[in-house]
Parts: C-alpha cells; sequence; structure tokens
C-alpha cells in the first residue's frame, strides 16, 4: 500500500514544552519509533507541521536584526530542512541502512485570486498586548487579530493548487524511498504578473496541503496522525464515542472543533470523496492498527454511516 | 553529460554585503542565470556553500535566547532548506516549467577517529574580542582561534565518507531532476557507540564533499564555481599567468593559498585521479565556456603538463 501520513504538531513538541533542539528531537524520536514498523511493509510519505518552529525561527531574527527578518517563505524553507533531517536521521536510526530517505523541500502553488489573501485568518508567531501588536502590525504591514486576551499576528491560509516537486516525490516513492515532504503545508508560491514563481506571506493549512500530496501519490491511504486516538462525537461528554469508521456524507451531518478536528474531518472527507480511497484520523503510537482500521477513524465512501469503536 | 556544480560563497553572498534575505536572493538569481543555460544540455547536480547563513542563524539564535541555541546540525539542515529553496526557485523562473527539481537533504558521515576532531581549523560565526571569545569558549565549550586581531570559534572539518541521500540523488539525476543537494558540505554525521547516526559540531568542506558526490555520481565534469576566472601561477605578480588545462600531477607541483585556492585545486586533483573524468575551476558567469574547456582550469589526467590562457 502506498501511504501518506501525516504528522501533526504535537508529534513533533508537547503542549507546554520549550521548542530546544533536544524536545523536539525527543519527541521526533516517538514518532519515528511509531512509523518504522509500518515502513517495511508499505511504501511511506511523511509529512508535518512547522507552526512553532517558524514562530521560534521569526523571534530568533527578530531579536538578532529587526530591521533584516526573513520572509515567511524562507522561514518554512528553513524549517522543512531543520524538521526534515530530524525525522530522517530518527527513522534511519530504526530501519535498516538499505532503507532510502528523501528529504525533498517542497514548494506548493496557491491562486493570488485567494480568497483567503483578503481574510488572514491563521494566527503565527508569539502573543503580543494590544498597544506592541498594533505597532507591528503598522511597522510590518501585519494583520493582527485578538487571541484570547491576547493579540497575534494573522497570515492568509489559502487553498493548496499544486505541488511542484510531486514527480520527483513520485519516482523517490516508486523506488521504495521514505519520503519527508510537503513540511509545514509546503512552501506557499505565486506566480507573480511577469510569470516569475515566488513565495507568499502566507500558510496553507498542513492537513490539506497532505491531502493534495496524498491523491497526487495515488495513496491508498491518508493517515493524519494527531493527539486525539479518534473522531468523537459528542466530544467532551459523558455519550462521547469515538468513530471507527465513516462515510463522508454521513460525518458531514456533523460538527468538529473548528481549529482542531474540523479541518482534519473535512480533509479527510475530501480525500474519500476524491480520490475513492481511504482516510484516517488516530493517534501516531495506534498507526499499524490504524492501517488494519482497528483503532482511530477511518473515513472512505465504502463504510455505510457511522460506526463506533466498543467503549474501553 | 553529467555535470556536478558547486556554488561557492561568493556566489550567495558577495564580500560586505548584508546578509538580508533580499542580497541572497539577487545573488541566487545571478548564479541561477549562469547554470540554466547548461541545465538544458545536461544533467546536472548543484552544491553550495553555506558558511555566512550558518553563522547567521547561531547568531540570530544566541540573540534570542542564549541558553537554547541549536547544534551545528540542525542549523546546517536549516540552511540547506533555505538555500536550496532560493536556487531552485530561481533557477525554475528560468527553464520550462516541465524540468523537474528536487532539493535533496543531505547528511554526510564522517570518521568519528578523523584526526580533524582533535585539531579544529574551520573558523565559524563571528568575531570576538579575546576576552569575550575565552568567556564563550569556557561557557559553551568551544574551540577558539585568532584570526587577525580578533578571535573566532572553530570547529573541526573532518573528511566526508559516506553521502547517505547519494541513491536518491542518483536515481533523481536519471530522471532528469536538477538535483540541489550537499549544502554546506552535508550535514556532518557520524555513529555513537549504540550504532545510531547522530550529528556532530564540525564543518565539512564544501569542495571535498561535492568531490565526494561528483565522484559517487560517476559525473562526467566537477566544476568549482568560484570568483577567480581561472587558476593562476604567480597569482598576485605582473607574470600571474591563468592555467586552461592542467594534469594534477602537473598542478601538485605548486603551492596555491591555503585558505582560497589550494583546497580546490586538491579537490580537483583528487576527483581527475580517482574518477578518471575532468574537474573545473572557473567563473560562474563563464560556466558554458568552461563546458567547452575554453574558460576555467580544467584539471584531467588526459592533459599533458600545464597549458595556459593567452594574457587577455
Amino acid at each position: 500500500m502506498r501511504v501518506v501520513v501525516a504528522l501533526g504538531g504535537n508529534a513533533l513538541l508537547r503542549r507546554g514544552q520549550a521548542l530546544t533542539a533536544e524536545n523536539q528531537r525527543e519527541n521526533v524520536r516517538i514518532a519515528a519509533g511509531a512509523m518504522a514498523p509500518i515502513a517495511g511493509e508499505h511504501q511511506l510519505v511523511i509529512s508535518h507541521g512547522n507552526g512553532p518552529q517558524v514562530g521560534l525561527l521569526a523571534l530568533q531574527g527578530a531579536a538578532y536584526k529587526p530591521e533584516e527578518t526573513y520572509p515567511l517563505d524562507v522561514l518554512g524553507a528553513e524549517t522543512e530542512g531543520m524538521i526534515g533531517y530530524m525525522i530522517e536521521q530518527e527513522m534511519g536510526n530504526l530501519l535498516p541502512f538499505e532503507v532510502p530517505f528523501a528529504t525533498v523541500l517542497t514548494m506548493i502553488e496557491v491562486d493570488p485570486g485567494d480568497p483567503a489573501f483578503q481574510n488572514p485568518t491563521k494566527f503565527i508567531g508569539p502573543v503580543y498586548d494590544e498597544a506592541e501588536a498594533r505597532r507591528l502590525a503598522a511597522e510590518k504591514g501585519w494583520s493582527i487579530r485578538q487571541d484570547g486576551d491576547k493579540w497575534r499576528r494573522v497570515v492568509p491560509s489559502p487553498l493548496p493548487r499544486r505541488i511542484f516537486e510531486i514527480r520527483p516525490i513520485k519516482w523517490l516513492m516508486e523506488s521504495n524511498t521514505i519520503v519527508i515532504c510537503a513540511g509545514g503545508g509546503g512552501i506557499p508560491t505565486v506566480y507573480d504578473e511577469d510569470g516569475k514563481l515566488r513565495g507568499v506571506e502566507a500558510v496553507i493549512d498542513k492537513d490539506l496541503a497532505s491531502e493534495l500530496l496524498a491523491r497526487d501519490l495515488d495513496a491508498d491511504l491518508f493517515i493524519m496522525a494527531t493527539d486525539a486516538d479518534a473522531v468523537y462525537l459528542d466530544w467532551g461528554k459523558p455519550e462521547a464515542r469515538g468513530i471507527k469508521r465513516a462515510s463522508p456524507a454521513a460525518l458531514q451531518t456533523y460538527e468538529f472543533a473548528a481549529g482542531s478536528m474540523g479541518p482534519k474531518v473535512a480533509a479527510a472527507c475530501q480525500f474519500a470523496e476524491r480520490s475513492g480511497k481511504a482516510a484516517a484520523i488516530g493517534a501516531l503510537a495506534d498507526l499499524p492498527a490504524i492501517l488494519e482500521g482497528e483503532a482511530g477513524t477511518t473515513i472512505s465512501g465504502a463504510a455505510k454511516g457511522i460506526e463506533f469503536h466498543r467503549p474501553a
């Protein structure tokens, strides 16, 4: 089987942890341990988030020379190198030397006419007091929004249209190379009026970027690994039930949390509908069982309605 | 022909320029313009330096949280992403959309017993006053050395032994993908006592790393692009003569500047001797003429002694 695994942010950094190299590596090691068992049996392509890492690089740059900070596309490229390196090295340490790896820098085209550019919604970087946020917004041309009782920068989150490196990624996968790519949702790029490709200050949703990747690669299974062990109905209530298997049509009659499970369910449904294959959402540690359909939530057009896991 | 081009530091940043994203991109655009004409006719693999960029990332990290700075291997991975991104995007803007590109993160094995680890020689990062350098050395365990009237950190520069991603790079090259890899000499790694691969605080000479890359890829020509238009005898004197073509044996009877042309001549001779193919040293702008043997210095076992360019 061809499997695309999208690693959620918590696979790289647990909530509240300091973003040190050591902490990142420790988490990547755990993630690698979860993915290694399936690498021997399947063609595996891995994508990952980069939110905290991009935020850190932006802070580092601002602390050094605020007038020479690097744009988001360049910072995104840096994080693809950094995170890809850790994943590649730690997975390599768990698999036979013969297994080839490649971390491939990934640029993704977005539409400059995407309505997201008129309505930036994606929080990025640290929180500020309102006055400081307004000062930075005026100075740097940022959009800002309130986030709880603090303020943060927001950037557009346009839809991914085309993965430029898809052919090399596919060729490598067909040679049974484990490919790490599309980190952080890929580097968002647009063609300007001169027909030149350039980066833009935006962040592509990493689940949607990974969904496009999985579809372009004709993946048999697209897994979003997160900190929940499944998608739940009535989450947070006594009657909460974990979904084992569902059709996109059945899932779409429910609402899921906008900032967390909602986008994942939407990406999974999109993949199932457009590819005719299955998507799954679940915990990284359950990866082998997710492949068997025994853990996590599998979303597939072949499912009939909604089937629940037995309560533990 | 299979051609490996190693971009010297000046291809990414001219002496004295501030290391802004804009300046880097402007230089990369010029480099891309020089390489694009040969990409249509040859299989092309590109490597590059990263010295100033690694130095900048180290400074940024230290300015933000000095107690949480990232190790050199992680910073090197970041620069492979950043510089690879700029090269890939700018070259892509000059070539037909159909030409595939891949920037591949590259780890290179070094020998933990390499004598370089006992004798760190490679300057890295900014200059300090002696007192500040000694304080940092004590605090961080750095080795330091005098550089002119200032002091700098030095790290070991071990020999490259093995490029881990060589198979994916070769497969991509064979699919006529333009591959950007081995940036900054590759990320230096060693197997520790538990047989696990890990990064080390070292810098592999980028010309030697590129030489190994070219040899592993069975390249027909290995070009080191630099700011000199050729290797000269009697450089800096009125009788200076630019070398057009030379055998390794003939070149090795002369001495070249230790910090600049010497290592390039050594890498070129090593390539010519071990591969039986040709290496060349010259200016990026002359790339097409270097391929014809009409510009730069070509080093090849097939050359008889030393042949000079006609004086301009």
